[in-house]
């Protein structure tokens, strides 16, 4: 068979698959979960080998060390992904979920019912766990999932398919629900990208060349994530101590994940206050500073001078950029007009400013008095998450079960017909 | 200027325009709407005379006459689209609107908040209202709007957005807001499907090639209509006059609506009672039958032989394909199988049919006992629509005020700190 072919099948099968898994019961999807997670202890032993096959490879190649990183599973990390399981396990099944009811004059009810949204094209890169968190948080949302991982990963990911599949059988569920491809011919990727009668949504895990290729190539909806250029602004009536305490954390406390702070917006008025402190804290945390001009006039040769590019760069390193705005409207402008629509930030105790800045900010996160660093599935009590959304419509922000859901319109009649 | 220049600083415009109007208060928008209400009226004598201009241009170019007819305005037109604006302006703004609260283990409260998509793009063809409904609706829900109206059109859509720009000036709005693209030439719109940066979403308004066309090369999401392929399916258990009443509404109460009844699905043990009366109806009605063998048996040289093809033929006319089925679940494969998507009714009086039918069917409108015709923005409560989605991401069905919005993640916090 042909990779063409191949891939085609494996969707169709997939989308054959979702019309079963779509209508199963919460019990039936808890089941087969329970049974993932305990099959992902009895076979860490057969996973373990498999993923030491695939680091064996990856060194042999020469692939870099993040990546070998991001592609080592140990005990732990089993039990870990094994814990995830029932994680999502104990989380409400949004599926079948109705609301919003009311009766019109014609007589008729109109309700909304939540429901899976069909099948979803996963393409990810090294990390194999992807492949164990993307297919239970299919399932518990009645999706089917066609996963395409990095051939660095292929042997860990059959050995995970494996375990899926045979807890899909064993639950008298379709185990096409779940199909892993496994043949990593880049091509094949192109092709999955262009069935939209078989895929209804594309959801690409990685770098951001990965996504912006999936993006490019995709005749399917695509529910993506790019940069994260989050700001933390400090606005005149900020607490002192609450602004240094939450511009430290939303740089430091992690600097390679898409919610940390990029860029500090000060208020001219708190300035020549609280730059100093902040200069000495990052610099005792070896933060590198590029500041405006306004910011160099108070830190002199403690900070660099910022650029242009600067303003619209995900560092993802100990570097910040620092600028000092006229007031809120110039926080509100510089985050619409260079940030990266993900997360931002605002320190104040003035009630009119924190809602202006709510409304106006156009991102997925807007905050008040609380670090960059919570945007994140786990901490916005969503169990799990299968990605971030840096678009607009249909998800923005940490994407979950329900954002792998959709509502369709539900009629209750009597009889009604249309005048 | 070119024209790949013009339509790009045309959409840049836009966007800048949304930054203002996204943040507009209920109290600003009402009062444009009323501006645009009151000059629609006021200005009825040069819209009409615009569109006579039109009129006899596509008269003289051939043009058929169902567009003639979708293109030519009245008086009685105007003072409907001015009612149309007044509606608009009565329905509650679901920008800013809050919910969801919730108190983390962290201490954040996180929320949601409703907000306007950004920048709407429209590309529709003859119909000249649709660049009033279109700007009202997206004003209401503090989007901008670009908007690319069919070349027949022109000189209509012109004295239209005049009126729009001439309330948007007064109402001290950003009148870039609302734009129409004069320029006709059909590149322009390739162009503007492809400005990801000032376009948030497209969508397109008028036939399926139009939407196909407009689907390919859109580098941007498509909220799009495409076929409605609606079926009712008359259940064992199904009460015989409501059936019959329903099934007759479902098909002829107009033929050339999306939410029109195209197959007729029949539980095997109601066949021979009820598809004669059926029958001798439409055959009233002078709406031809095509049948599957088992419904040919019954009514025998009363209906011709249903080919393959006619299970996924939107006819948008007075022929009717039927379709005897061994019962529900026969039924519910046929209509996810060979529907659209779009709206499929139920007869019955079983609960636990009811039910699963509601669950099963993959459609946008799935109803129980209720005539399909009712899938519809104005008989929904959405007061107007701008379209119906066929799509299962981000919004399906009628698409309203709601439709054109997204939801932001807000945090309140009170120097909360990730550890």
């Amino acid at each position: 068979m042909d990779l063409t072919n191949y891939i085609t099948q494996t969707a169709r099968a997939a989308k054959d698959a979702y019309f079963l898994l779509s209508t199963a019961s919460t019990t039936q999807k808890n089941h087969v979960l329970s049974l993932i997670a305990n099959g992902i202890v009895a076979n860490s032993k057969s996973i373990l080998e498999a993923n030491q096959r695939d680091m064996e490879c990856a060194y042999e190649k020469g692939l870099d060390t993040s990546l070998l990183e991001r592609l080592k599973l140990t005990e732990k990390n089993i039990q870990t992904m094994a814990e995830g399981v029932l994680q999502v396990m104990a989380l409400a099944d949004p599926v079948g979920e109705m609301g919003e009811f009311r009766t019109l004059p014609s007589g008729i009810t109109l309700g909304k019912m939540r429901v899976p949204l069909g099948v979803i094209g996963m393409i990810y890169e090294s990390r194999p766990n992807v492949t164990l968190d993307a297919a239970i948080l299919c399932l518990k949302s009645g999706n089917s999932c066609v996963l395409r991982g990095g051939s660095e990963a292929i042997n860990s990911n059959k050995a995970i398919a494996t375990v899926i599949t045979t807890a899909l059988q064993e639950a008298k569920l379709p185990e096409t629900a779940v199909s892993l491809i496994t043949e990593t011919d880049r091509a094949g990727v192109d092709v999955l990208l262009q069935l939209p009668q078989f895929i209804d949504v594309i959801i690409p895990r990685g770098g951001k060349g990965l996504v912006q290729r999936v993006n490019e190539k995709a005749r399917i909806p695509v529910i993506k994530h790019l940069d994260g250029i989050c700001h933390v602004y400090i606005d005149a009536d900020a607490d002192a101590v609450m602004a240094v305490n939450i511009a430290m954390n939303a740089k430091t406390s992690r600097y390679g994940t898409c919610n940390t702070m990029e860029t500090l917006l000060v208020h001219q008025s708190r300035a020549a206050e609280l730059l100093p402190i902040l200069q000495q804290q990052y610099a005792d945390k070896g933060v590198e500073l590029r500041g405006c001009s306004k910011t160099k006039q108070i830190l002199q040769d403690k900070v660099c001078a910022a650029t242009e590019a600067d303003w619209s760069t995900e560092y993802l390193a100990p570097i910040l950029a620092i600028k000092v705005v006229l007031d809120i409207n110039d926080a509100i402008d510089h985050i619409n007009y260079y940030g990266s629509h993900h997360t931002d930030s605002i320190v104040t105790n003035n009630y009119v400013n924190s809602q202006l800045f709510l409304r106006a900010v156009d991102s997925s996160s807007v905050m008040v008095n609380a670090s960059t660093r919570f945007a994140d599935g786990f901490e916005y009590g969503l169990g799990a998450e299968i990605g971030i959304s840096t678009d607009k419509i249909h998800v923005r922000g940490p994407v979950g079960l329900q954002g792998l859901t959709s509502q369709k319109w539900i009629v209750l009649g009597h009889g009604e017909v249309r005048v």
